[in-house]
């Protein structure tokens, strides 16, 4: 057994490259402007340089951006444990000598022009420096990949990614969609775990990343954007194994044959059969996202009070007939159904809703005009109906969009925290779930974008459109129902 | 004949309704903060009071937000031609009897509780109003809806309506709806000739305006959400006869049962069969949208170079290799094709893109690092390529969103001025459509809605993303490819 099977077999020998003592950056730069790599601005951003060492290797600089340059690491006075290459590939035989030398534990080559390019010699040189480095015990994240993102540890390869931890790995293939998905989840209130853009994964793969995830204490939830599959039957064991436990949540790129050609020039995958992913979803237990868009929502999903949906019965509660009607048109071509309100319920809802310009059948219009108590009233009535197992609901935002602009920031809060407590306070007594639609008069997308947040930190899920909400509905349904036999993940 | 049936062959006899010289509010109050209700706060934004002389009717009130207030409508000294109704249902046969002997040409009834609330008492209220005003000569649109928007007057129903003229005529049954087209397309940089939403259509149907607007100058492009047909036949008649000559795009609410319901208690319109409807706009020639989304996108493919797509080519211009793997599993998967870049093209590719991190092989990625003159060039190669119909491309900007955030809002203008001639220059010189995606470095979504407003007054089409573009663009094909035998629209 290789050093390298024995390596794979023990997942927890990854933690020393989520949480390296140390990190050089070999070969930071500056440009005309005297501007450093994106890499170093993301480090400094999340303060890394303040919890942990954090070197520059450019023999011809004494720092950069206030961090110190060393010519070599061997002239690094303490430990160093992971190296992230910035240089060409014509400079990694060097720099695979010094790392080797320093006894680094962990080499992510942002360096790219190896296997992906389709050229036999780049893909042999490939071969050869990453077996080098894990002959040496040095494990390898790439190359041709943006690397790690940490937060509690302060590592990050993009600029504008949270620096507050949180429940959720991201595992890419890509480091573009990497990006994507950590900024736009987190713009939707999601935190991270950790992250994990792995390229070529000449060494390190998704299967490895996916055994480290199934033991991590700090991971609840596992998206992933994956290209080809690499060691298919190690892949499969390990989405077994972690989607047993875990909520996973995978997206495969290459679903068509145009876009296998583009992945296959892009890592240099062979994107494989889609029907073969789709049966190993099912049979693993995963969620299978069909797009980036997917993705971000069942991650939404499966993280607030909507993962715990028990059946198809959705109630919409909002105003405006029109939207109504293309919101039930919707929630029924997902797969869910919009039942009639029974008679018991709307018995109670004409205690306080008058008849003109009101519906009290499902979906419901109270046409609140604003009034917090009769939306409250609403929901709580509507959500304790014995066919509703969701409520889709909309704010009644107490004052116009105008006056709103006139409200104080605290005041803004105050009323968002108003809503939160209402609908926290309605699911834990009815135990449905309540998800909000981000619609707002006018343009405040502002106040919009406050409540998500708000709402998201207190597990209550937001969509910004009836169908982007019922879709992931009906997949956290359709997931739960797919599991019959494995454990229950919510 | 009665004079109803004269009216709607003729549909020029429309011009007053869309034209009135002078507009009377029945029943503006104001509530406990004194602001009055939406219908005066849009008109007088629309500056309408400043155009054509506009009342009020409200006995109790000497003026309110500075417009004349009177008992009656025969107390107005000067004639009345439209009267929008915002009274309880019961004091509308006051307003009638007045509206009669004004002689005023048109009345919109925002009073609702007629045949929509499925009472027949009340439906049979309706039938008489509206039987009395339309003997009289007046037509009526209504009840239960938001009535006109015509720009060009200072007509207007919801605030934040855009007070500049445009060529898209908006066609609703539903007042949110419309809403929802006119707000959310105006985001787009789309601009209206008219608007109406006519609720119960208890007098004026979809098919009078879709036949005034067959005539009218101001309309190239007609847009319009449904939920009944009424009068099947003349409506098939007058889509027939618009789509002929013009773009029409068709939204149908009612899809589903749970739709059907839902529409059924909101307009009281029986929703019809979706098979009946998807077969009459495939045999007129019209287009129809599933979503309000499509709506949206295939207004803006039809109003931009987008329409003039002549195949399925299609060549992505963008950074990020997984990006490019999603985006071409997106255009794909709409119906289009993702080619390889021809060998002529490669060549003159070749002479200005490196190799390194690069893909000269459609979907294309020249790295260009914010170079304008590599991405303007690139874009021009790729566009005169044999295989490719439409390019879908991202922008360089010339410099980091941090970098942005500097710029002066001149700067950023002429940034975005210096691409849009570029664009505009290439579509000319080529004849291939350049859609442009809305992805930009960061968060800064202020600079890319500027570049949005920017580009479509260029006809110039931007999406949000691949999938929609791609969606849109199918669309513009499929439906040039229907209408064999028709004349060309665009």
């Amino acid at each position: 057994m290789t050093r390298q099977n024995l390596q794979s077999n023990s997942p927890h020998s990854l933690d020393h490259i989520f949480h390296p003592r140390a990190t050089a950056l070999f070969g930071v730069s500056t440009n005309a402007k005297g501007m450093a790599s994106g890499f170093l601005t993301s480090l400094i951003e999340q303060k890394y340089h303040e919890r942990s060492p954090l070197y520059i290797i450019n023999p011809k600089a004494d720092e950069i951006s206030g961090i110190k340059c060393y010519p070599n690491l061997q002239s690094i006075p303490g430990p160093v444990d992971h190296v992230i290459s910035l240089v060409p590939e014509k400079i990694v035989p060097a720099l695979v000598q010094q790392a080797i030398e320093k006894k680094v534990k962990s080499v992510h080559f942002y360096t790219a022009g190896f296997s992906e390019t389709g050229d036999p010699e780049r893909a042999a040189l490939e071969t050869k420096i990453v077996g080098e480095l894990t002959e040496a015990g040095i494990r390898v994240i790439g190359p041709n990949c943006m690397g790690l993102y940490v937060p509690s540890e302060g590592l990050a390869f993009m600029n504008g990614f949270p620096e507050t931890p949180g429940n959720v790995a991201v595992i890419s293939q890509s480091g573009a969609n990497a990006g994507d998905m950590i900024h736009g989840m987190s713009r939707r209130g999601v935190r991270f775990s950790k992250g994990v853009s792995f390229g070529n994964g000449a060494d390190l793969k998704a299967h490895h990343f996916f055994a480290y995830l199934a033991e991590d204490p700090e991971t609840e939830v596992i998206t992933a954007y994956l290209e080809g599959v690499q060691e298919g039957r190690n892949f499969f064991k390990a989405v077994k194994r972690l989607a047993e436990t875990k909520p996973v949540i995978l997206l495969k790129g290459g679903l068509t044959a145009a876009g296998a050609r583009a992945a296959h020039s892009h890592t240099g995958s062979l994107a494989g059969e889609i029907k073969i992913f789709d049966a190993m979803c099912r049979q693993t237990g995963a969620s299978r996202a069909i797009t980036m868009e997917d993705l971000h929502d069942f991650t939404v999903g499966a993280t607030t009070s909507m993962k715990n949906i028990k059946g198809t019965g959705v109630a919409l509660v909002s105003g405006g007939g029109g939207f109504a009607v293309l919101s039930a048109d919707a929630i029924a071509m997902a797969g869910l159904d919009v039942p009639s309100t029974p008679e018991a319920t709307k018995l109670k809802l004409r205690e306080f809703v008058p008849i003109a310009g009101t519906s009290i059948n499902n979906p419901i219009d109270t046409n609140t005009g604003g009034d917090i108590q009769i939306w409250e009233r609403t929901i709580r009535t509507v959500a304790g109906a014995d066919n509703i197992d969701l409520v889709l609901g909309t704010l009644p935002w107490s004052s116009s969009a105008a006056d709103q602009d006139e409200l104080t920031k605290e005041q803004l809060e105050e009323e968002i925290d108003t809503y939160i407590k209402m609908i926290v306070s309605i699911q834990n007594d009815t135990g449905t779930p309540v998800a909000m639609l981000l619609r707002q008069r006018g343009d405040d997308r502002a106040a919009a974008h406050l409540f998500e947040l708000a709402a998201y930190k207190n597990q209550i899920p937001c969509f910004a459109t009836v169908p982007r909400a019922a879709r992931t509905a009906a997949e956290m349904l359709a997931w739960a129902n797919r599991r019959a036999g494995l454990p229950q993940l919510f």
